[in-house]
């Protein structure tokens, strides 16, 4: 295996299982001898962190969709200048929980013309998309399911409902159908086991 | 005098007796039956200043340029969204200490680039200049003065040395001269009350 570095993000609606995933892949490269820099999105630096709280507290209405965005691509190019592009450059592994991806969809899927706006801005203050990215594809229904049963303090981007759901995992397929170089998507229905076994071999192959 | 709305701001450097100024126009304007929104930046609506918090504690290097200009445009869209577009529409004036003029020269000053991508963003997610910008002008000596005299809390943007403070001057005076539609020059050299009667004089016959 070469020490290539590599940027790989996880992406799917709520509840389909991101975060196991991505603890799992993590600790399998660490069992293999690689550096692996394990974080999330929103947040993933201090910086990111304390925008972070602005997004995920108060009520759904706190910000309009376009300020949402701002804040989000802040959070977002913090993370990415302290954390995730000094981790590439020694050549650890990064697996981030949600990035870039998530904003094209829970903003850019709010109303008219806030996709382009998400694109635009990404292309200008991003500029970096991941080597891979997992898509962990699952049933709405599975997903809400999961989520409710967890019930996280965190909660004003979940719980909007089945229909919501449907859409943004259609969203997500139609991106990695668009980007088949980029995206792998994962059958995320079945245990974590198997699960966990097809991503490490998805980016075994990737990195090998 | 009609009651066409009038969205006024004030800028120049620090110490230049701007928030002074403000809240003395605002009294004046008050006297003469308006109805008048002060508000000032970064801040001006509950999300705002929140954002506010995030830009103005911390070490200075708690944030790139980049990222700052993200989060300062951010706070200028709610504040533009929640406070100032909703007071012109219903046909008050509002009279903001600070706004864009500020993010082109403190964050667009800061290193190559900038100043275009500051631009950049504010047309895309701003879109709205004021219709008066009164420049309050001092030499830079006098303004280290008062804003060491004043030594506020929040001193994260003051006390970069007259170098800095002159090339903000300069600045500020090149947006002027090339907007002179829009700018309003003001001596800010002379005592309180002969700087608030002319910024009165100026703003009486925009409003007239």
């Amino acid at each position: 295996m070469s020490a290539a570095p590599l940027f790989v993000t996880l992406e799917g609606i709520d509840g389909s299982g991101k975060s196991t995933q991505a603890r799992r892949l993590a600790e399998a490269l660490r069992a293999q001898g690689r550096e692996v820099v394990l974080t999330r999105e929103p947040g993933g630096s201090p910086g990111a962190e304390d925008i972070r709280k602005l997004l995920t507290e108060g009520p759904p209405d706190r910000w309009s969709p376009e300020t949402e965005t701002l804040l989000f691509t802040a959070a977002r190019r913090d993370h990415l200048e302290r954390v995730i592009a000094p981790a590439l450059a020694r050549g650890a592994v990064v697996i981030c929980d949600r990035f870039a991806d998530s904003t094209r969809m829970y903003q850019g899927l709010r109303g008219e013309g806030l996709r382009e706006l998400v694109d635009r801005l990404h292309a200008m203050m991003i500029g970096r998309e991941p080597d891979l990215t997992l898509l962990i594809d699952i049933e709405p229904k599975t997903g809400l399911d999961r989520a409710l049963a967890r019930q996280g303090g965190e909660d004003r981007f979940e719980g909007f409902g089945a229909g919501l759901q449907a859409r943004l995992r259609q969203g997500f397929l139609d991106l990695a159908h668009a980007e088949p170089g980029r995206f792998a998507v994962i059958d995320g229905g079945r245990g974590a086991d198997a699960v966990a076994a097809d991503i490490l071999d998805v980016v075994t192959s990737r990195v090998a």
